[in-house]
């Protein structure tokens, strides 16, 4: 496929999952890690503009000189911005000045891609694609907490449930210890955050080659998962009394059977369903409930050929951390990954939100260990 | 004019607002005390299906039950509700919608307002139109609040700027000392607040016939209003040195000059126009650099017949208190105003985002002192 | 009694009250507004030193230069100061410094009132004095509420109960409608928020003769006052929820029985004694509950010729406010009252806590509505 | 030693720094994370009698009912206690009171100790001391935190800086890439989160043999370390503007000098002296200032061997997660070490407050990376 050609496929990518949205969808946030579906539109069209139009396009007209306080997310380098707990205040510009913006960059990047083969440059644009996929990743988690805390439970699409998924496997694989290599070993994309193959060595560890189900899960809620606090992380213990957790978001008892909100609406949980939806204290708590553990990133990549994964992000056992000869690149690129390295724990291999292409066995996902928000799930290892 | 034709013209005044409103601006809630446009449209609605047409109309059919829950404010006879803070996470039910409840509504109350005479009922008919025309006003105000803190302060509609009024006196009133009635004297509409006509005796005072303007207001920030803790009152202090306050809401200083976000959009401060959007602290803190103070709810009342009012609600040195023959009523309308006498202050007058039939010498409005972003005004008085 | 000897007296009964503590007591904060006893005792010297011994005596030699930084309360005429919030945060000075602090001005006092008659430097020793009684009465409800928040309840003086006293009438009083004069009227001491002779107008009005009774609150609670929305004010309902409040402050309910902290312990519930620790909220509420209401502050001073008084201060309907002929004293002395003149409700009468010579029928105290740490109860009133 | 003979001398050690402290010193608690001296006292005697006494000790009697509710730290498995912030809320027990716990529970352990040659009690009692030395070495960071915070400076022991130790080589270290075993090797005491010897494969590095000093930190402070967002995490960028930090904890700019508090007083910061009081986020901003990094604790422990290390805990870029043999205990005992490992980093070392038999080359020190009230410095590695 040409540069241009995945250029369109991905942007319209974007607008598909867009289809189902009303205008006022668009514009709320209702916390701050979730941004307004708006805020993604315009905020990966500023990748291009920014990182591209404005740097290499001779006499480029910017958009709107407002836009880059308006929609830059988190770099530095490129200037002040709304805070991020503001994007949701905003009204205006209006989705439709947003969508006006996206043909705009888009037609502009076009002509962009006719003239150049510059290959930093289309690097560039590769990275900004890979940029736009990842939002489309958190639109799709976005979208759903919003209307997951809106109480009358709206429909997103009644034909896409997205938490259904089965596991394929009841098997486990051992994996003999020994010094494995690992990071991204091709020139295919990958973030710098993967980059560096370097030697870990490792113990014999057994993996399962499938992940924890709802079913599971209730059977752990049911033997009092959520009141035994020795099996919790203090800090997981502490989340769940000021909380008062007793189920994975977007769970509700109603009527003495669980239910769980999904995009095609509220819907009875599905115990043959892979679980979703709970983050690093539930996973470690099910883990040692379980008397197993999370594996390691390192020991997930190893055996990475042999799994069957893509259906949720995978908590693991490892914290966010630079690998060995990892090297940040400078200015505003540079801040893509490496300034997020701390409080983070590593989630390896890609969700049902996932773009198809934009997974493989090395990426590095991160989040702090309080977030569920995201479609993750819970696999197991032992000695 | 009759009833039906009031209730017509009323409810067509609140829409003809939302003319300038683009879909967007109807979701969003910036701070918990303005409420999203779409909030106000449909819990004036709420109000006529909840206190007529569900009591008063057999085999009236609700138009949706989840709305008493989304659209109560703060009656706790009628039920749970969700937290004011949370009226702008919710995308659904969208505007649309909402036109559809108040014209369902609407419809019924035609019907319902034909076949009725009923003295009580119809005094809760016009409760409720009163009540639509107060949220005309924050609706006018909210609006304002939403726009005026977007970074890129979208106009509105440049033909309703609203501070632009100007004195028509410079004058003074001298008001003798005596004893003087209180309180609403007719069988007109008024708020129970205003009920039980009681004698007040008062000293002898002078009240101007104007109201400060912006220039005096930056005469007195020149002269260092903001700094000279000498002026204010202690929480008042607080307020401004928490906040780092030094001009009154909406006012920016652009290249040297002040501006202020009108609803016309982005303009120069007019030194003649009547100062606006002050809270409680800063008019006693103006008024004591003046050597001033401002008139008690009683002065103002007893002054009313002679003063030039209407144009800025006038915060008094009065607390929002009972009156001595207050009597609140049983039941939801009685949590209409009693229930909020504590830690708010008087405003006596009338703003140009009054409803002009919604005005009255006897108009207890009552604010926190801290709030500003109403159209707040000061008129001072002394001995 | 000579001012040398009333000074002397003052600055004991400060002491005497400080026996029953051990060292550990003087020191700690437990929340913003109740300062420790340590601080207390500096404070009230720091205002000898500051407004009479460095201001009127020649080479006066300052005890320690860090001390106005330290015990300047609230005074900005006096310079920067400590956040109120972090007075228990020293443990240095020690206590046996805050006590040759309070020797080393006492002697300079001494000396100074040996040679000083002038008027205006002894009224403003008086000043002191009526402020030191004021911390006298400060120093018992800080010392009770530290305590009375200790897990372990520990005694500290058990002659010193506090709350036992009984009403001894039980007659009302009916006082007619007319003009009456409000305000201090003698050239004896009084603060300047007392002052100004002044005609109010009053209608007729029933006052008690008495206070409610611990019995009587408890029959307000088991008929579920703390649970009917309709009798409380909206900030008194929401503090009630937020807080989970279902009782007045240091009741416990232990084994089925009702008791109390008091500076003597932990005791039952005495029924026949006067109520005490309740906000004006829970005054409010009562009154309510009861179909009766609370007096303004002018009824109060209007009856209290007639009325048993001076056990509890008594919350009133009158919201905090300058009188008619206010007038604020130029400097720090200024700012002794008049700044904190929003957000609060007057008290009158006088507590078991208060100095016996520190009382008087136009003192007005005030306090927020939500406090309930000092020695407050409520008399009833009606038309 | 004998058992008896080490458990009097490490109980005196905790005595011994306690001389210097004043009464009100014992009580205070300025913040959640830094106890109360006298609390320290207490919760140290509560492990021995919670767990050997107790438990062991046919016809023991409890000093006093209320102790375990007070001085539990964080073991939920012995019941409920009181918030960790509320621990200076308490002035009774007072000082003396757990002075006499302390003596109480001594003579108790002498007799125990007497009777006792059981390995599991003994290796108890070993728990029980080091985790005495453990809060010998927060006692004086609480302490140094107490007074440092205190506005006046208090001096706590002249003799007693522990800031000015000097770096006593210039060298740096190059390690061979390999597999190396990490963990500790012994039968000698250590904590659970050591154990399990383990191989871990690293790469060439090397390391210096020196810490950064003071020097070099003002060097980067003066280079705009503190405003240069490039070398920042995110969190800590975000903390340093949030916070408007701009040098190390105690450091104060006085007359254009920089001195920090010690518990010595307050003194000119020594340019040659290791730096202290460093956070992660500044370790790391100041090792990307120059062009290094932070050592893993792998390569801290292999190197560990041939360095100068001891005079302050050094953070490393290594998450405090469990080794892979890692196995927690049953009960409380099992909530030691296990249940922290989330968002802290490993430090390294061993500090001057240290006490000098608590320190190992395996020993793996953990706080949040935003903490820095402990002797922290900053040692740095390179590829």
């Amino acid at each position: 496929m040409t540069i241009k050609d995945k250029y369109k496929q991905v942007r319209q990518e974007t607008m598909a999952f867009c289809d189902h949205l009303k205008i006022e969808d668009y514009a709320i946030q209702v916390v701050q890690f979730a941004s307004p579906a708006k805020w993604h539109l315009a905020h990966t069209t500023w990748f291009f503009e920014t990182f591209l139009l404005k740097k290499y396009v001779t006499d480029y007209k910017e958009f709107d000189v407002h836009f880059n306080y308006l929609f830059n997310s988190y770099y530095n380098n490129v200037g002040d911005r709304i805070l991020q707990n503001n994007r949701g205040n905003m009204s205006r510009p209006s989705t439709d000045k947003v969508l006006e913006y996206r043909k705009y960059v888009d037609e502009k990047m076009m002509g962009f891609l006719q003239s150049t083969a510059d290959k930093k440059k289309i690097d560039l644009v590769i990275l900004g694609l890979n940029h736009e996929q990842q939002h489309q990743e958190l639109l799709k988690t976005d979208v759903k907490y919003m209307l997951g805390h809106n109480p009358i439970f709206p429909e997103f699409n009644s034909a896409y449930n997205l938490v259904n998924d089965k596991n394929e496997s009841t098997e486990s694989l051992k994996i003999d210890a020994g010094i494995y290599e690992i990071g991204h070993p091709t020139d295919a994309f990958c973030y710098d955050n993967e980059l560096g193959v370097h030697k870990v060595y490792v113990d014999d560890f057994t993996i399962n080659n499938f992940l924890v189900t709802n079913g599971d899960y209730m059977a752990f809620m049911e033997d009092g998962g959520y009141t035994d606090f020795n099996i919790w992380l203090d800090e997981g213990w502490n989340w769940v009394n000021k909380n008062e957790i007793n189920s994975p978001m977007y769970w509700h008892k109603i009527d003495g059977e669980w239910h769980y909100y999904t995009l095609a609406g509220l819907q009875k949980v599905e115990k043959e369903a892979i679980l979703c939806h709970i983050n690093y204290y539930e996973a470690t708590a099910f883990a040692e409930w379980q008397g197993m553990r999370l594996p390691t990133e390192f020991e997930w990549e190893i055996a990475s050929k042999q799994l069957n994964w893509g259906k949720r992000w995978e908590w693991t056992n490892s914290a966010y951390l630079p690998y060995p000869k990892f090297e940040k690149e400078n200015g505003a690129v540079g801040e893509y990954n490496g300034k997020f390295m701390s409080n983070k724990m590593v989630l390896r291999g890609a969700s049902v939100a996932t773009s198809p292409d934009h997974s493989r066995p090395t990426y590095r996902n991160f989040f702090n260990p309080v977030e569920r928000w995201q479609y993750t799930g819970i696999r197991l290892a032992k000695k």
